[in-house]
């Protein structure tokens, strides 16, 4: 599982490599407009993903890398639970063998392959079919989607890119801990799924932090990164929120409909799992406010320094431009005057009389301290 | 229960103390994404929780401190109601063994130990599982969570830390009053409820207090510290509005759907706090609303007092410089000119017939007033 | 009936009045949390409230001050309709004495003496609990509560504060005027709602009237007031909201389900005054966008200004400042050229070029008009 | 029908007329709260409204002005479709007689008395009520209220000021074109619900043109007239979509359960005028965000404008208050230095280099050139 | 199909190109309100639209464009399904005919000729008829209006402007790709929607680009078009948010009720389209949210600015004002003072004294740096 960065780290970062954190926002190439549904075009780079499978049953385990399809051909029935695992969704070929064996409807393949759903919960006849969205920071927001299908006797995990985020998940049925072990499919999908919703939580904490030192920066000494900063969290709570937002929604239809594949005994598991998605929205929702809020207290401090910044400029022109002025008239090109000595005081008094009083008018305006 | 502070109290705080109440928005750690429901890791530094009950009916009390949980098996089924209040949730064993006493499910008691949910209220097959935050200013906004599990026979209280805010409550058993003793558990579960929910208020009153100052402030003498307080002030009623809007969608599917545990006449009950929980939103909206008006009102205050600088330093500078320079020129190295009286004599009539116009046309402008 | 302000009048107001416009907003001192539902503290100095009765049928009618509860049970069942108004709801005791007599539950009872309620409709086994808002401009906005409990032969109402706003009806009532006197408690019920709903148009045509007036005050001469005042509209504008915006819901839902005490005829007319309350919502939102489009109107009107302020400014220094070191360079003290006068008037030359040069580049950049 | 100005129009006419748009928001003065509904108050200086009849089947028509209300009782039931056109509601009387003779509810006529009602379908025993508003612009925006009543062979309608906005469909009739003449009243309804509808357009998009020219003004060169106009459209906006937005609820609801007296082969006609009230709202809804989003633009250029104004300040005031210092310094009143001429050089190559590292440095921050 | 434009060819269009993408907001001209629904008014310039004709089933295959409508007639209910697609709706007449072929609904055919309709999806006796917009950058936003039927055995497409965006589909149907030619018309149907909504996905990438591209521009180097573009961008995403936020529903509703006409083996395809709907406006509303955070960063950028140059000059003025007037002090028309020597060291020396206390003064500050 990858480890949420701390506060610290994230701001370690330059600044590019935060801006390349739009990215998940922006959809990858998808088939061309009007072409066949269901066309699995592999992608000409695409390697083989690697698939592994895990069969077990309360008492018994196996677990073995797949090179051959026909190995799930044959493990299929004889195992209580089967757990299918595949790391890479480029490959039409794999994923269209893969669906012939396990029967999976054409649609839902081709939205295996295309890596910008949204969280959904579709319901086929032999088969549950959800995707949903597992959130790391690695470091950048990264937004990997995952397919599930379930079945009657089995649980298939696509994953968008290589990397285990389910391991946890695979050491807890080898340790044969809980109800997993003797749980059916339903309840290694719910186990999924809680997973991928609870990887949403240290990614929202650290985005809590972010704003943490956000909101002392702006209060503080905000500078010239302050406001990109704020929008790039601003940015990742966005993408965040586009992917959590439609899992919640497909865990609720789930809840209300589960359908022949969910037992009874199971829902109430996944309907801790879509309070858990409530969670989770809550707080983005929370987070998007505080955002908001941290740019007006931004604008609103900029303004004030602005103001003060002014005041300093116009209570020095306003008193030494008038004196200045003064000193002018005194060095205009005449005779010096017989009596000069009287006409300099004069003059310097009034200059002491002019500065008195502007700054007796600034003090009364309060523009000399460096409040307001 | 928490004395809520006055106005003048909570502004006496220094900054950094009102910084600290972003806190509750953060959650705390967790378990690991992917492991074990209803796993319930005891903190490492977590003391066993004081747990205390009350058993009483109509006619007969009981209260002690429990340190062996026998005594609770021993009392159920022969009282009435009984009270089961728990100190701090952190100890996963207590939890565990309280759980196997009254056959909690797994899912609640991990709930329990998560201190970061949301207000919601569940029903289980043989009890009802409500959790709900308490808000209080401690000087600081605290939002503890409250479990509270309501079967046929008790009623379990749950608290995240020591401390009484339900001690009112107790108070009012104790000295049997009104419908509290006669009434079932179900009518103690709306007591502790409504005594959560009517916490809210002092607590809203009291930012309705701060607001009030800021509204003075602002459009009065608006210092440095206005607007982080202001953002203080937004930051707390987000919390607050987090926590108290799902406590009210909660509520309203209690009252919607009693189940058997509730009587029908206890649900007039809930339904009344059903309403004190809408009044409670309604008024963090209108809070919120005024915050966001004050923040208009600030800025549009702030570019106000920049444009009444700017009028200054205008004025000052536009009417001197040229003055200035008409000094400059008379000022410039050449033989005084033989008739110097009578040139310098239209030098300072140029000056003041400059002047003289300028002012005119400010004052046209209606830059010279205080105003605009 | 309040006579509501005209706009010269509210506007006569010093500000500190109408900063107390917030009070309505900030909830009064309510029970301690906690404690009994139902408990009805006599306030301290609570004087005794007024009562009286009205007893109709489409023949008959009495009127009468109520000094002896006995009164009213005597009064009862004798008449086809009997409107008690009570004025004041502080003193404990005498709600709970007529209560009491006719039967009304506890919970409403409370619900009477706490004056931040919501607006809403409850049913209970014996009689329909109203509670709605009246609002008046007396001269600052006024938000009456106002209790209504219709039952089969009674119509109770328990005002806030004595006064009487509901004479108008009273009079009608007693000049025997159409469906009033025929029509049955319910018609009453209805009658008294619809006075309540009918208030708040007056009150939203004075805010009409000021956003009016501060539009004028915008586009014309916005001074040191503009701001704070549209804020003290906004904020009224808030409470107006708060307290209509429920009124609407309850009769919506009283619309929706009338109960047996309300006769399918008069249901028409409760539609009728719903109606009513959903034009006053539409009011209340049109008027709070366009106090936010205010804002943004001054907002922009003061960028103008302070550009149209730096303009005059710039233009100045950036004219006279280059020439006034031309003036100082032919100030500096060397010896006084021998063909000075070529020099001078080289210089006077190059000062000439140079400001024509300045005023033409301004120009272009159209800065000496006084638009944009 | 009015015609719709064109976008020149509308600007030529001066701001004040414009100012008077705000009219329509602000309701006009209705009964006093309190008193009788179905009250229809005759405002006194009321002139008896123009009523005409046009009474038509499939092969026959006949049309007359109607003076003597007994004409409408004779021709009642005689003709498969009598249309009754009242200009004018504020004649109380004659809605009363009007209202006799078709046996209309009381609650209905006094909603035509008001003004300033929702638009609303209301259904009663005999006949179905419809409250809509027209818009057009003379050449300010005006709303005018229009009340439909549909019967079992009538549609009466009554219009709040003279003016034929309905002569198009008069003359249709009188041209026996299409289905109109063999329709029932409830196509007749349908007939004239649509032209109501279909008059937003044109007056929709009048505002577009508005906002094009706005746009071209922001981009262009804005002037202090363009921030009042972008909030005189706006204003307009929110009260067109105010007077659109429940027209499109209540055509909604008359789809759905559209009744005894409208046939099933006509609801397809409603659901389509249904749908042209969605577009309206679509529209409008994209003008106000295109409005708020003019505004952004407004301000985000006023600011780019401030700052180029600010950087020529900046740029004239550093480079030449440095260089005046110098020229100061060495116009100091000492004696002629006996080397003049070298350390007047030297003076002026110390200002030379100033003037150009200051220069450099502009350059280097790019305060130079005109853009940012 | 529209090659969707590189970014970088976007950004080379003049602004005023850029401009014209408004026009899709503005509505065209329209039949005359209060005039005959179904009157197809055909434009005075309009020319003959192109028909072509694809007629096919699972083994053959006809293709030929239509001359004389008749062909039509006789070739209806020979083949399994008929597409006919006609390029231009502005003909009435040829409408008509068509309408006339398969018996299509005035009100339907009206809504042809109305390019301004919403999507929607309309349930007939016979048919099914869906409005939908499609997306293009060409290289400015058309949104083009498609109108589609779907009969028993026949679909028919209306396209608003010839050019053949469909002709994807039109190769896979020749090449006898996939399910398309043994499905039925209902699966004709699916197949043209989904290339619809599809179209948007390349137009919305480009969109991302776009604001990608102005991300950089804000964070970096703004300039006097970057407010503009993004207002550009705002706009364009209301209109496709216009255009796509119907047809999601209208997608919505046929799913939800599809009718006798849609197979329910199609219905799942078409829920597959309706999936991408939503994946769409979850995209647009993501990019509308973080165009506004660039407004925010934008403005906030300018307040920053505004500062850096506000405190150049600020500290140039003071530092350099007061000690122009110690040497214009030292420049009055007096006699040289005897000991001129101490006094001008005095005079320069109080001159450095200045300078640096304020040098030292705005180090204090911060205001020598470049941050902030």
């Amino acid at each position: 599982m990858a480890e949420p960065l701390g506060r610290r780290d994230l701001f370690r970062l330059p600044l590019q490599r935060a801006a390349a954190v739009l990215e998940p926002v922006v959809p990858r190439p998808r088939p061309e407009p009007g072409s066949e549904p269901g066309a699995l075009a592999s992608h000409a780079d695409a390697r083989r993903p690697t698939i592994t499978v895990i069969a077990y049953g309360p008492h018994e385990l196996t677990e073995a890398p797949v090179d051959d399809l026909e190995l799930l051909r044959t493990m299929r029935g004889r195992w209580p639970v089967l757990w299918v695992n595949v790391d890479g969704v480029a490959h039409g070929e794999t994923l269209r063998a893969v669906g012939e064996v396990f029967g999976l409807h054409p649609l839902a393949l081709e939205d295996l392959g295309d890596v910008q759903q949204r969280a959904k919960v579709e319901e086929y006849p032999d088969h549950l079919f959800v995707v949903a969205r597992m959130a790391r920071l690695a470091p950048d927001l990264d937004l990997e989607q995952i397919g599930i299908f379930l079945g009657r006797d089995y649980v298939l995990t696509f994953q968008e890119r290589p990397g285990d985020p389910l391991d946890t998940l695979r050491q807890r049925i080898r340790a044969s801990r809980g109800r997993l072990r003797t749980g059916g499919p339903d309840y290694l999908a719910y186990a999924v799924l809680d997973a991928i919703v609870d990887h949403y939580f240290p990614v929202a904490e650290a985005y809590a932090d972010r704003l943490d030192a956000l909101e002392d920066e702006v209060l503080g000494r905000p500078s010239r990164g302050t406001m990109p900063r704020l929008h790039a969290v601003k940015r990742d709570l966005m993408a965040l929120r586009r992917a959590a937002w439609p899992l919640r929604d497909a865990l609720a239809a789930l809840v209300r409909e589960p359908g022949p594949l969910v037992s009874p005994g199971t829902v109430v598991y996944f309907r801790d799992t879509q309070d858990h998605a409530f969670q989770i929205l809550d707080l983005l929702e929370t987070y998007r406010e505080l955002a908001g809020s941290l740019t007006d207290l931004y604008l609103g401090n900029q303004g004030r320094r602005a103001n003060e910044i002014m005041k300093v400029l116009t209570v020095f022109a306003a008193l030494f431009i008038p004196l200045g002025f003064i000193t002018g008239v005194y060095g205009m090109n005449v005779p010096v005057p017989p009596g000069w000595w009287w006409t300099l005081s004069a003059a310097l008094g009034a200059m002491a009389a002019t500065a008195l009083l502007l700054l007796l008018w600034f003090a009364r305006k309060r523009w000399l301290g460096d409040d307001g």
